[in-house]
Order: structure tokens, then C-alpha cells, then sequence
């Protein structure tokens, strides 16, 4: 949702070129279906598909390794403080925005937006605003002189509430979103993920287009 | 033989867990078969060796885009002044890193050795000691509070000779690794990697251990 949102504030001032990254996530076939979906919409040809297949060989996610189950009835760094939830997948954004940069200098992409939120998230280091401002500072550092990629993040600031309210005034395709962290046909509804996304949506004081077991079950 | 010998120096002081990077190289196997040559020499349990698919995808280098043929006859940077030879694979060593801090956060390491070097070398932009510091103060944000990984870069500011003279020293098994960019049985003596390390040796006055095709047709 976060990247749905994002990459509609982004078409407002730039041609589209979108990436998305399968990582062994449990929900990896739903999440490359919900970037097909959103990719079509926008009606976006340049598109980049890769597979991370190491995070599934190095593991230490709930997301990543089986053997390690994803929380659920809890608002991770919400209720345990600065405590980093299970789900957090090792340094992963790095891997995703070197994927971006390394495409990027070669299409000549001008900027990189990613829908990393920090306050109103799961409690990851790797989403706070000083984080993407070190990486601007490598991509300067690591890319070839003529190449002046800005990284952008739209949405880092907001309430998750307020990135709803944005994505439906421009018109997002939110219900072609996916961000349910263990189930694939409807949403679980439990897990951190869906908890952020169903508050969120209460807090807008709209419905969540997508389903959800959980509620159905209630 | 850079990280070869930054191998070397850095079982000195710690433990080696070996990482290696596949990446549509044109000498994938070949670079596979030398790291598994040096972590045996080493008696090293720990390695993890990824397949970064996504560098075929993404082209733009002579190196993973067969469509680009590897330079010959000159020595890239060292001759062509400030320009990136086209043997530069965009943002690569960003990829790298971020692998080696993920299983690094995963596995308990201190520390990061890479073999980077800055000044004689091929002209590439994410191999200056900037860029490491940089990347260094990303790890300091985007990890976990308790992960305290150290970037290390030994031999960034040395000359190729001096990193040969080094790994005598410390008895590196300089015979066990591969620099040619495009052959895999003998290496072809001519692409800018192997002239860099030809003359290198040739600077410290003692001949190259491993087999070369161009010398014997000379």
C-alpha cells in the first residue's frame, strides 16, 4: 500500500519505471501479482522483476525462514518499544534500493522514490529518514559521475491514515494492494501487517477494499 | 586475489566466514571454483555463496551483458583519465555489501573485510575509501541497535604490487584465484584485469602462479 501510494505521488512529476523484489517472503507469489496489478493499472511497460534468493539461504526473519513464526495480536515496535519485531528482515532495504540504483544508472532514471514510513510502521531501522539520507550520500559516492539519482520518500513522514487519505485522492489502486505478511488469498488480518493496515484504514474512517479471513471469522 | 589476500589479513585477527557473489560474470564459474579453492585452503566451515540473477537483468556492463565486448590492449582508467571503464557493473559492490551485512547481522560478525582498491585499479567509483565510509555510517543506521559491524577495506590504498607482496607474506594461495574477466581455462592475458595484475607482478619482481593463454602465444 505504502508503495502503491508512492509510486502515484511519483507519477504526478516523473515517468514511471517500477521494481519490485521477491525474497523468499511468504507471501512472495501474492506480492508479484499485486505489483503486475498496480503495474498494469498505471499501464507502466518498464518493469523490473528480480529474485533475491539469498535472503532464503540467510534467514533470521519471520518473513524469510519457516522455522520462525510471524507475531500476531500485537502492534510490534508499537507495544515492545524499541524492541525490533521478528519480521525484520536483515539490512533488506539495501539490497532493494542497490537493485534500483544498479537499473536506474543504466535506464537513466532520475530518482528513486520508496514508500519506507517510519514513525506509523513496524519498527525497522532500516525506514527512518536518516537511513535514505546515508544512501543518497552512496549513490553520490558509488555511481558514475554523470549519474544524479535522488532518493525520494514521500511518504515517510505521514501517519499510515494520512497515506490512505493521499492514495484516495489520487486515485490509487489501493485494493490492487497487497500487505498481509503469511497468507495469500485473503488477508490474515492478525499479523502486525494487517493490524497497521486495518487500524489505519479505521482511523481514515473508510473500508479496506481488499478482504480479510480474520474479519469474516470474528 | 584481492580478497584473497584481504582473506589473509583478516584471519589475523578474526574468525573468516567467506562470502561469494555469482552475478552473470562472464567467468561465474570460474570465480566460484577459485572461492571454493581459497576457503578450502583456509579450512573455512562458514561460507555462503549467493546467485545475484538480477545483474543479467539489469546489463550495462561488459562484464554480465555478452553484447559488450571486455577492453583489451589499455589499461581503463589509468589510461582514459577519469572515465568508468565499461567493465564497470553498476553500483556492484553495494549488492556485495549489503549481502555480507545481512548474513553478517544473521550471524554474529564484527567486522567486513572487502578487497576494494582505490587508486591502481580499474577506475571504478564504488571502490574509494569515501565510498566504504559512507556505506559504513549506512550499516550504523540500518541495522539492528546491537549489530556493530565494522567495515574494513586493508588494502584499498596499497599498490597492486604491494597487495602481491603482502599475500606472499602471509602465505596466501595466490595460485588458487582468478582475475581474467572473460576465459575460464587459462586466463587471456589481455582484458584490463589481467594486464593490471600482470604488470603488478612484474612490479614486485616475481612471476604470476597461474596459467595465462596470451603469454604462451606471445
Amino acid at each position: 500500500m505504502d508503495s502503491c501510494v508512492t509510486a502515484a505521488i511519483a507519477r504526478e512529476t516523473h515517468e514511471l519505471a517500477l521494481v519490485h523484489a521477491s525474497y523468499g517472503q511468504r507471501t512472495e507469489r501474492r506480492e508479484l501479482q499485486a505489483f503486475t496489478d498496480i503495474a498494469d493499472f498505471y499501464s507502466v511497460q518498464e518493469r523490473l522483476a528480480v529474485q533475491l534468493r539469498h535472503f532464503a539461504q540467510i534467514g533470521g526473519s519471520a518473513l524469510t525462514d519457516m522455522r520462525i513464526s510471524v507475531p500476531e495480536g500485537h502492534l510490534g515496535a508499537q507495544v515492545n518499544g524499541n524492541e525490533i519485531p521478528s519480521t525484520y528482515v536483515p539490512f533488506r532495504n539495501a539490497h532493494f534500493l542497490s537493485v534500483a540504483v544498479s537499473w536506474g544508472e543504466v535506464i537513466g532514471a532520475t530518482a528513486i522514490f520508496i514508500g519506507a514510513v517510519a514513525e506509523d510502521s513496524s519498527g525497522y531501522p532500516d525506514c527512518r529518514l536518516e537511513y535514505y539520507r546515508v544512501f543518497q550520500q552512496l549513490v553520490r559516492e558509488g555511481t558514475k559521475p554523470e549519474t544524479q539519482i535522488e532518493i525520494v520518500t514521500p511518504v515517510i513522514g505521514m501517519r499510515k491514515w494520512q497515506i490512505i487519505k493521499r492514495g484516495l485522492e489520487l486515485k490509487a489502486p489501493l485494493d490492487r494492494t497487497w500487505s498481509c505478511y503469511q497468507s495469500e488469498d485473503a488477508a490474515c488480518g492478525v499479523c502486525d501487517s494487517c493490524r497497521l493496515r486495518l487500524s489505519a484504514f479505521a482511523e481514515a474512517g473508510i473500508g479496506d477494499p481488499i478482504a480479510y479471513r480474520a474479519q469474516v471469522e470474528r
